[in-house]
């Protein structure tokens, strides 16, 4: 396994402290039970937006703490769900009196440890499921993934938090950016899971897996490698199909990268997902182009259409202070 | 090879268009000659800041181009310089009567286009050497490679061109900067170079390459893989004993990643660089840890540490506004 680590047990602490110390002037890192909160003044009553998950996928969710954007995210150890106490400890350190909204990507672990927390909670409090991976049919299993969508979720539902809106609407505008969002990505190569130290699945040098999950699970299909063109034309489709943009339509498109992948491929992608919706009508607006959502290294990239309004879009280009994403400010 | 890709051909062009499309209100891009301009208003006088080499460390620097850093950038093909008249067109496009200056990193043909360049421009110019990488002895062969500590440079004589420091002024500061500044960087694994379709060099599976250069150059030692502690404290002590710090010296403190390690091994790598440098009285006040010279997907990551004072502080703060770096606006 080649990682830089010292050793599997300290590697998830040991990052932390450092991402703390990096981004001292947003956010600080209480080590037990873990959790990431913000450390800039708040509004007396504004809704606390607290996500997580399991680590691996970095910058999200702890690069997406901060003004404008996430009061508290709780890492899980790679892959592995946070546990109800992290949740409540971070809601009791950052709820301001607006109540706590909870953000959690439609996993089984995710699910259920927000579950339990949201149940133990005493204040107000309600969660906000995302769900964006259009990859794989609606009602099958555990239904569609919270995947690359999410980074867009927590940047809008943030923003009106920071403006005011209260818990009830917080949630409806999250629902409403869920609906009007969806994600497909493909992967190159597996990642390598440090404690597990070799690669999570096999694939063959001239094969790619359509439709894979932000852990590596497998997707709609495994097919041959195809050209970008190809490939771009698979994702945009399922996507369009889904969300059917009418001709004038806004929206934000978002090309977001596993991490393994090198920048220049990322924008190739995104200028044949851009021709593509661009060619049906849709006006792309606003665009976010990089690794945001990631599964360690795995060399691989996912597209993200989210259909934008006046209010979504003035909220997205309000000002956010995060170590991931940070503009106006 | 497992890229994201059409042709060899067209893949550079693909990219920095959808680059361009994606931060339209940033820069546009001139396909032949080919550069990247800033379209944001700038100040009658200004200093022009021109940089440019070899595609595939993206963000640099295409990334830095805009309002507080660079005002355009020419990028050549995957590892491979560009050719002057990108560089003449560029100085052309963006000289707004302050004269040029162009950052150049150390490789003998980012060095040789650049100086053709220099001969052939009539207005006044400027070239800045960056040779940060210390790994290496600094009179042998061709001298010092210029890597990552090329981003702290052009933020910093970004900001002062920006506050209306005259051509001299920005050269003078810019040295200062380079002299004050350190880099070694450590590979785990090859990148893989669109054209040639394979690893561009072969490392064993418990080796490393300590002192790599940003396209995958031999360093200083072919060693063993290492714990995270034991290369940080190989690669920080390089850089104490070259700078020599004294007590209470103030300084920002780079991690870059190579492309193709994730972000959690390079907060690793912060944390125990900073506990390295706080340890021997460095006052780390600044930081930066990303990707931002980058080797295509190579695994690994190098340190950088420049020495800060009052006026580089001021300047590395002010307002940025790039596709990889921004803060104030």
């Amino acid at each position: 396994m080649k990682k830089f680590i010292n050793s599997v047990d300290t590697l998830l602490d040991e990052s932390l402290r450092g991402f703390a110390l990096a981004h001292a002037d947003i956010l600080r890192f209480n080590a037990d039970p873990r959790y990431l909160a913000r450390t800039s003044p708040r509004p007396p009553g504004k809704v606390a937006l607290i996500s997580g998950g399991g680590s691996g996928h970095e910058p999200l969710h702890g690069g997406f703490v901060g003004l404008g954007m996430l009061d508290a995210a709780c890492p899980g150890q790679v892959f592995t769900s946070p546990t109800p106490d992290q949740m409540m400890a971070a809601a009791q350190a950052v709820d301001n009196g607006g109540g706590v909204l909870f953000i959690v990507k439609n996993y089984a672990g995710d699910v259920m440890n927000f579950e339990i927390a949201a149940e133990m909670l005493d204040g107000p409090h309600e969660s906000l499921l995302v769900h964006d991976d259009v990859s794989i049919p609606e009602h099958q299993g555990m239904g569609r993934r919270g995947v690359a969508g999410t980074t867009l979720v927590e940047k809008i539902v943030g923003a009106a938090a920071e403006a005011g809106y209260d818990l009830a609407a917080c949630k409806a505008l999250g629902e409403k950016v869920v609906h009007a969002t969806a994600s497909m990505g493909v992967a190159l190569t597996s990642c390598t899971v440090p404690a597990l130290g070799r690669p999570t699945f096999d694939i063959g040098e001239d094969e790619m897996e359509l439709g894979v999950g932000i852990h590596g699970e497998k997707g709609r299909e495994r097919a041959p490698l195809a050209s970008a063109a190809e490939i771009v034309e698979t994702l945009a489709q399922t996507i369009f199909d889904e969300l059917k943009p009418g001709p004038g339509q806004q929206a934000l498109l978002h090309v977001n990268g596993f991490g393994g992948t090198p920048l220049m491929e990322l924008y190739l992608l995104y200028e044949l997902a851009r021709q593509y919706f661009s060619g049906r009508g849709v006006d792309i607006t606003r665009s976010l182009v990089g690794n945001f959502t990631t599964s360690l290294d795995m060399a691989g990239a996912s597209i993200t259409l989210t259909l934008l309004d006046e209010e979504t879009t003035r909220l997205w280009d309000a000002p956010v202070h995060t170590a991931a994403l940070r503009w106006g400010v």
